[in-house]
């Protein structure tokens, strides 16, 4: 844990976050691809072509897991980690080779548990997008988070 | 393409899907988030103990992935491949070493484009579930699914 982490009572709506910067390659993009996601559009660039895609784009899980990457790395330091208990996505564009990629995160909710006051689930908006702007995921998330220890006589264990 | 491939006709509301299955041990998940999602509870069972999982954990990441590598290679026989436009993700309980996973889908919409009439939208519900029956992921999923070439005079190229 260093000095900037965040607990649940430091995190206010309308907060915001941005990522440093991923660079995605067609290969990292047939790597990930090979191993959970083997669909042509996936796997090569003479694949992909006779696709939906008409070349090669990379799995949306893929841009799920670096976007994820981006925020445990440079973007959201939560006390106790980012523990997703629920989310929402969509991928309005491809994402595709050459991609630089970064997120924007806005906290729209932050809600103490009624049953548990040590904890509670901070909600934020993120988009992952490349260096054009073009939007290629966006997410709404539900984060599990946790009071400061000692700050309401409930002490829970740092990481 | 093989004879089982199913075109957007082919799919109706109710169809049901059940995947082969898929052995998760602690090395595999390690790995995976050392690349994507590097935080204690996912990197090892001795930096996992003091977490809130008070144990090693895959991430939800991980989960979605081995649920997409499932119904791609064994669980929904699409011919334009699966096309996820939009998803709700949820992570009831933690996917844990030696979970040995498999995904249950059902259908539960199918709607064809008024715009175009070459493609629609097949929406599913699935989770994934360890060999105990618990729920690891539930999902809700619209993807994007095309109308058999020549069936309605508008062909459209095959994978």
């Amino acid at each position: 844990m260093n000095d900037t982490a965040l607990w649940l009572d430091d995190v206010n709506i309308g907060d915001r976050f941005r990522t440093d910067t991923y660079d995605l390659t067609a290969d990292a993009i047939i790597d990930f691809a090979s191993e959970w996601d083997p669909q042509p559009f996936h796997l090569g660039e003479d694949t992909a072509q006779g696709t939906f895609f008409k070349g090669l784009a990379a799995s949306g899980w893929q841009t799920a897991a670096i976007t994820m990457r981006l925020l445990v790395t440079t973007g959201l330091p939560l006390a106790t980690g980012i523990i997703g208990a629920s989310m929402d996505l969509a991928w309005p564009t491809p994402t595709l080779p050459g991609d630089q990629l970064h997120v924007e995160l806005e906290v729209t909710d932050v809600r103490r548990s009624k049953s548990d006051s040590t904890r509670g689930f901070i909600t934020a908006t993120y988009d992952t997008l490349n260096q054009h702007g073009d939007i290629r995921q966006h997410a709404a998330g539900r984060l599990l988070a946790f009071a400061k220890p000692c700050s309401n006589g409930a002490p829970i264990r740092q990481l």
